[in-house]
């Protein structure tokens, strides 16, 4: 597997574009873009736990689960289509009818994914003004990914990609993605969104298994705030043009695949947990030897989103008291007595706790390692042989000021 | 009923001290309390459900369990005794010990508070000099109640008390507590305690019942920041000194002393959240019309913890996206379509949101009921005929700054 260029045009048959058609208040940002398939694509879907579901959340998944294939994706970045009523359906329908008619296709082919201000009405003209100019420019402009990353930004500071290539059956089988969260975030802006294409040959239900399997160890691991998004989606397109004899079990080819999928998946999850809104570190908690998978999970999740640690992380304070508090408070069994505690990162690894007490470090190499930009806690349990990592961030007075801010 | 002053010492027969023996570090203030009943009193207590429990915790809850009667509570404030492995307990019995000694009782009548820095160990010499100079002042001078709820503060800005009077059979009743804490919080220092005395007569069974019960409406529904200490404690203290026919069933008697307690527990619980370290604003959240309590009492823990919805008042921002959210991922089942939301203060109130989407109201008036420093949201879910309240606090650059400072 070789990590490549490409983002989400990176798979063959894969082409995206971004227009700006003035959706997002005060900004000449791009505000729209397209994903495109020259194929119909198999697509597997995992979306928001959130019992407030957005409109177009509410639209992928009943084409995920009818298992159509899809074509074509239509995202906007400006207005979240969330708590619009019947009215924010009817505008998923007409998206979707416009785009159809476009290309020649129809409307159960066509994904809708949206970001931005809950409980506004998308203006219907502005989306269809977007899909013309994105389908025109399409064929004459294939290398669009980038602009495409940045086009489904909302208080991303930088655009989020990954592709990696690898070998099926003797074919070259290619991979790529875009993400885009910062937190659930911004005055009413919400929403991780996630595009992953990949030219693989798979069934659906295989494909929708990878991604269901995989999302628990990445999507499922990262926090900026705690707030689970109307919003939250990830895509998986799988369209084939590989030529690799196609995955109908779970084989070597399948664990292959899935490596692959995971490469990606965890390359996007950190550029997103890095980027949480104004945070100055990307932190990372890895609870290892539990006694299994959930209780592993738990842990280093309540610890990845515990404001007081947060704000630790910030003040670059090893402040080991909150981390295995946090551990307390999760509702998973340990033992507190039992766990040791280290902190890494580039500026090196010292052990902080010892049988769930304080070893003689030194505050000042401790603040030294936790002035690094990528931190990490791990924290030993003693329980048995399984781990699991979660991804976040440090508590800034910048996220303060984000979300203080009046909508505007 | 009547609202009275005394705190901590407005029942009959109880006493308190305090003093500064030198735990706090860089701080000229007091750091030790004492209360004291004349005769052995009744004791119910509600402790933290943290798996990670402190030294006192596990000696105080061993004397509630078992049932036997308390005369005195030694407090520290300077140092938790939390993560102290076989030693914190040691330094317990060594408290208890000293006090029973001073006092002539047993140690088992002495339970023992702490809340400050985890992971240190208590200096037993100063805890002695401590027991000493509190137990003799306490009978020069009685009325030092508002002296020891300064002594028990970390990060509090304010001492928090309050007492109540009612009768029970014709006799006069008194009741007062004084409690500390402001997050779990401060660089490594933690916890919220809470100490009640009445006088009235009532059985042990019935006191902890009473106790048990309302923390459910009260101390279980207040946060601000979510993190659950390592040392929570509330303990209810009822020597019988007022004479009253003792309470042995729940009858009259009973509902009467369980309203003086739920007042008294009320207030000092709005007190801890407006408190809220680095808070602005008092943040109270009302969910009415729930099908059950438990649903209630879900959502409105679930909003008034999200750190997005809290950063939205501390710019008095009317984000009811945010709230709808909070509800929506909170795990409690309800209809978002059907949800009403309100803001009220003493700068009025305003229905923002009608059946899940936003009504036409004015922004502007909406940042002018936020602007008041006590702000509630009530979200009606049309559901049933339960209620439950919330109370919280804003989130704040000041908390970041508070909790992101080296501990020094």
């Amino acid at each position: 597997m070789e990590k490549i260029d490409g983002g989400i045009t990176a798979a063959k048959g894969f082409m995206a574009s971004s227009t700006r058609v003035g959706l997002k208040k005060n900004s000449k940002n791009r505000d729209m873009a397209m994903i495109f398939s020259s194929s119909p694509a198999e697509v597997a879907g995992v979306f928001t736990t959130n019992l407030v579901k957005a409109a177009p959340v509410v639209w992928d998944k009943k084409i995920v689960d009818s298992g159509n294939r899809a074509s074509v994706v239509i995202i906007n970045s400006g207005i979240a289509n969330a708590c619009t009523g019947e009215k924010g359906m009817k505008i998923c329908q007409e998206t979707a009818d416009e785009a159809a008619e476009f290309f020649g296709m129809y409307p159960e082919n066509v994904l809708i994914c949206s970001t931005g201000v809950i409980g506004q009405q998308i203006p219907m003209n502005k989306i269809s003004e977007g899909i013309k100019t994105m389908g025109e420019t399409l064929w004459a402009k294939r290398n669009v990914a980038l602009e495409a990353a940045k086009a489904i930004m909302t208080t991303d500071t930088v655009p989020k990609e990954s592709a990696v290539t690898f070998e099926i059956g003797g074919k070259k089988v290619s991979m790529g993605g875009m993400c885009k969260g910062s937190g659930m975030i911004h005055p009413n802006m919400c929403t991780m969104l996630c595009f992953i294409v990949t030219d693989c040959a798979i069934s659906k239900a295989l494909l929708q298994k990878a991604l269901s399997d995989d999302v628990q160890d990445t999507f499922n691991m990262i926090s900026v705030d705690g707030d689970t998004s109307t919003n939250d989606t990830v895509l998986l397109l799988a369209n084939g043009q590989a030529g690799n004899p196609r995955i109908e079990e779970e084989g070597e080819d399948y664990r292959t695949f899935c490596e692959a999928l995971h490469t990606v998946m965890e390359d996007l999850c950190k550029k997103i947990a890095g980027d949480g809104e104004g945070c100055t570190a990307l932190f990372e908690v890895k609870v290892v030897h539990a006694a299994d998978k959930a209780q592993a999970r738990t842990l280093a999740k309540s610890v990845v989103t515990s404001s007081l640690t947060k704000a630790a992380i910030f003040g670059h304070d090893a402040n080991w008291g909150r981390i295995l508090c946090a551990m307390g408070y999760s509702g998973a069994d340990f033992d507190p007595e039992k766990t040791d505690i280290w902190f890494e990162s580039e500026g090196g690894s010292l052990q902080i706790v010892k049988d769930g007490t304080a070893t003689d470090y030194s505050e000042e190499e401790a603040t030294k390692i936790l002035s690094h930009p990528a931190v990490t806690a791990v924290c030993d349990i003693k329980a048995g042989e399984e781990t699991a990592v979660a991804w976040g961030c440090d508590l800034t007075y910048d996220y303060v000021k984000i979300n203080a801010d009046y909508r505007s």
